[in-house]
């Protein structure tokens, strides 16, 4: 079974690529390109569908600065840095990027309706994200019905599914069944500034850290 | 109230612009080269955006041709010419493009939300293009409930509206509703082919002389 893989290169489309191998798909990795700050997780994506052997790769690219709206397409808006985990989780935060899944999703799709694939898997995690209103269960299942509707296949009664393996799973949890399907994490990258190594307080390094922490565990990646 | 317009430079998109001026909105044009073969179009978008006077115009770029899947974005593939009106109107074509609208209401919701804007614009017609499943009414409500639930702005009970004023509308009375409301015909361009001239015998340009034979009126558009 032929299937899309929505890859950023970070902790949890990586296990998602992971995840979709060990349930025997023949895996088709898409990235993209939006001149996000931290483009590094792009090499980070190309890195981590070589490791996993991907089917094929695509990276599409196109501009999400022109109208800005996010710190994470806005070099002008600072990242933040010392917000508590429980904040990071129950607000819409400044990083948030207007449509960013609606848009990586309808990529998704296009490119499995031309592949013949039956499903698009997405590493979306409600509990972590709470705060993003593109990460949650019921948001999914009105992009399932979009897939359904809008698609020739999907009008024919043979649907691509959306799949996503993490959606009720703690970053902790991700991490144990990323450690259970052999996830390379070293080739990871969930930094959300551009530097060379990750800055270990924003957002997303700081969810991470402090999952791997929990676990008593020590994240290879080198931090600042 | 600020909208965004969904802008090919075809006849429906600029008929909708100009529709959403006359109901008063402020106007920002939307369009997308995406690698298509007719990408004279583009160069009409830009022509009627101007004449239109909208606030602002954003071309989104990217590539739709690295996976095919569609005639108008594989050149390896021949466009159909000799189908009757009906063939037209009730198979999916070959000129389907796998998930644009989609896509363009992705990017249409993306740039809306970071606006501020209220409403999105689309010239789909279900009557014309049934062939299309992504320009039928169940399609456009499933997008609507998406709009709803993947943005903070939809979250906080604001949610941006999707407006197909030619969703029921055949040709003919696009052409009739265009022609009160003073569209420049002449600026707008429909034909597949990438030409200099419009073909007069792709499946659009053969929908669009039909409608204009059957008001008795002169399609001011140069054919071959």
């Amino acid at each position: 079974m032929k299937a899309v893989i929505l890859l950023s290169g970070g902790l949890d489309s990586s296990t998602v690529l992971y995840q979709a191998q060990a349930e025997g798909c023949d895996c088709y990795g898409i990235s993209f390109d939006y001149q996000q700050r931290h483009a590094r997780e792009l090499d980070a994506a190309k890195t981590i569908a070589l490791s996993a052997q991907v089917k094929e790769h695509q990276i599409v690219s196109f501009d999400l600065t022109a109208w800005g709206g996010s710190a994470l397409t806005d070099n002008g808006l600072n990242l933040p840095s010392s917000r508590s985990l429980s904040e990071i989780a129950e607000s819409i935060p400044i990083t948030y990027v207007p449509a960013r899944n609606t848009i990586f999703l309808s990529f998704g799709l296009a490119y499995a309706e031309a592949l013949g694939a039956e499903r698009v898997y997405i590493g979306v995690n409600v509990l972590d994200y709470s705060g993003y209103p593109d990460c949650r269960p019921d948001y999914i299942e009105a992009m399932q019905e979009v897939f359904r509707l809008g698609t020739k296949q999907g009008r024919e009664g043979n649907s691509i599914q959306i799949v996503t393996p993490l959606i009720h799973l703690k970053k902790t949890e991700i991490i144990q069944l990323g450690n259970r399907l052999g996830v390379p994490w070293e080739k990871t990258w969930s930094c959300y500034e551009g530097g060379e190594t990750a800055c270990g307080v924003c957002d997303s390094c700081r969810l991470r850290l402090a999952a791997f922490a929990e676990l008593g565990l020590k994240d290879p990646l080198p931090y600042q």
